[in-house]
């Protein structure tokens, strides 16, 4: 087997797998957004029917899958796997929605930066000749975020400035070894950074130095620099974080500005929407790339993305007892069909 | 790229990756069990010297991965990723192990079957030519498991004698491309399997049905048969979900008696530890398997063995609400060196 081994931590594919369709289901708020009009379903039902907020998310990932199918004209048993977290305590929402539908399930946690762990390890697989075609989804759900990284809803409590608006909404993507559609050419693995930050109402902060490391590693790995890419797609760093970031390149000489979009401030309208900082949550990234990004690169309006998946790794037990939240941040580089 | 995939759901390793080295990090009562003596490292604290138990699981990670590098001679800058995951919400001990380390990260959740799918995906990744060589790791503690899954410590809750004890300890193990070593052959990625099992303390009939599944799967794809196994590893069933796996096999006209070895059940003597019907934890099979299956396998005491990760997909969310129990099953085939 030949190495794709690519530089200090990165990958490049030499078949690279391609995606074959893609999907979004975005809750009520995110309907209301800037993007809106491009997402597959808008749901309006926050429990979606469900008893709980928790199986709303899951018939989310659900519906997400199911429209992945519906697209491809495929079933079930034509998936290899799927490749799929979330945020909720011991991904529950993830592996509810694959209960008893015979599909090979690869349980990922990666925060909010699942989207793009889940598309870098369903390359790999697709890419190896392991499965001819894997499902990468993920999820998030304001209410069942809030309530378990913060507080009751009922609690009405204050959301303090640096705070960022979990994503209610799912995305998915079929990654496959033939067909039409974006490639994913290259990958790093993003590595865990912890510069100290404590304040779990500021994950931006958190985030930042991670997607810094990650994009300078990608970049010199695969000697290529910035502006070989349309945008470096971050996660949900959210206002604060995309600042922090921004100004940790300019330290190293590396001019950021205007080269960066955002998911946390795609998918929201700060200035009409109340969710101070941005977007956030696995469902964020997942939503913008399955949505107008991957849209756009179908048809030649973006020729190549940098997708840095951010993620927070913190838990409320972490944060209870003080400690700091390392952040990490995993990249893809896709590519339009030449 | 050829294709690797075998079957329905399972991959054979056309290049199959080498278990260069093992690591085991065992806690007080494991180290007191039978396996007792095979630990590379029995810590007698449950704290290990930190604040908390959560990082006290964290550290022992850490040592795990150590002691890895110390037997193969190798730096972290030698490791292409880690993939672990554990027990704990949002998988913090994995990610805190591996904080400012600079070595890419990939987190999954599989519940108590963290060291199989970390084996499984972790051989794609070294045969498919990503990364020379890759470390597999997971952990489970007795403290930090009970205050999240059940009551605090503290309040002396009795167990019923249906339940598992959670072990503490955290086993590693370092695939490769190169090297002496048994070797992971084959695999099959689990599906989610819900029988309808509702009661958190009894985790092992939760986890039957998903393990047969599993076991037949891998049988019928890679046209084997139970005997062409020295073993049928389970992860942990207990002794009551080892019953029911043999009762459903039986109803399949399938044989298992006498070939399955739980890790449930191998690590503490029930009869003088207090463990009701055996162990569990993500810990539990990583640390039989990092002890004495590996050490037997390489010393050519057993041929082959399937290696079955067992894990209950619940979290404390899912059970108050009253849902039942997913069950999923990730199993590697490993052969001695020939």
């Amino acid at each position: 087997m030949i190495s794709q081994h690519h530089g200090k931590h990165s990958i490049r594919f030499l078949d690279p797998p391609i995606i074959q369709a893609w999907s979004s289901v975005a809750g009520k708020k995110e309907g209301e957004g800037p993007l809106g009009g491009s997402f597959d379903k808008v749901i309006l039902d926050s429990f979606f029917h469900q008893q709980s907020w928790e199986q709303a998310e899951s018939k989310m990932q659900e519906l997400a899958l199911q429209i992945l199918l519906d697209k491809t004209k495929l079933e079930y048993a034509d998936i290899g796997a799927v490749l799929s977290g979330d945020l909720l305590n011991q991904c529950i929402s993830s592996s509810a929605s694959l209960s008893n539908k015979g599909i090979p399930h690869i349980g990922l946690y990666g925060a909010c930066s699942t989207m793009a762990e889940s598309l870098l390890l369903g390359s790999m697989i697709v890419s190896g000749g392991f499965y001819d075609r894997v499902a990468a989804i993920t999820s998030s759900h304001f209410a069942s975020s809030e309530r378990q990284f913060r507080f009751p809803l009922d609690y009405g409590g204050q959301r303090p400035p640096t705070s960022q608006w979990t994503v209610t909404g799912s995305g998915a993507v079929m990654l496959s070894k033939r067909g039409n559609g974006p490639k994913v050419v290259s990958g790093t693995v993003g590595t865990v950074v912890d510069l100290g930050i404590t304040d779990a109402n500021n994950m931006g902060a958190a985030m930042a130095p991670a997607a810094f490391a990650t994009i300078c590693t990608h970049l010199s790995d695969m000697n290529m620099c910035i502006d070989d890419f349309d945008y470096v797609v971050t996660g949900d760093l959210g206002a604060l974080g995309v600042e922090a970031l921004v100004k940790l390149a300019k330290k190293e000489k590396i001019n950021l500005e205007g080269k960066i979009l955002d998911c946390g401030l795609e998918i929201f309208d700060r200035t009409t929407q109340d969710v101070h900082c941005g977007g956030s949550g696995c469902g964020c990234s997942a939503l913008v790339l399955c949505s107008s990004l991957l849209k756009k690169i179908h048809a030649g309006k973006l020729k190549r993305i940098l997708f840095c998946g951010t993620g927070a790794l913190l838990s409320p037990t972490s944060v209870q007892q003080g400690l700091s939240i390392p952040g990490i941040c995993h990249a893809v580089a896709i590519e339009g069909a030449t």
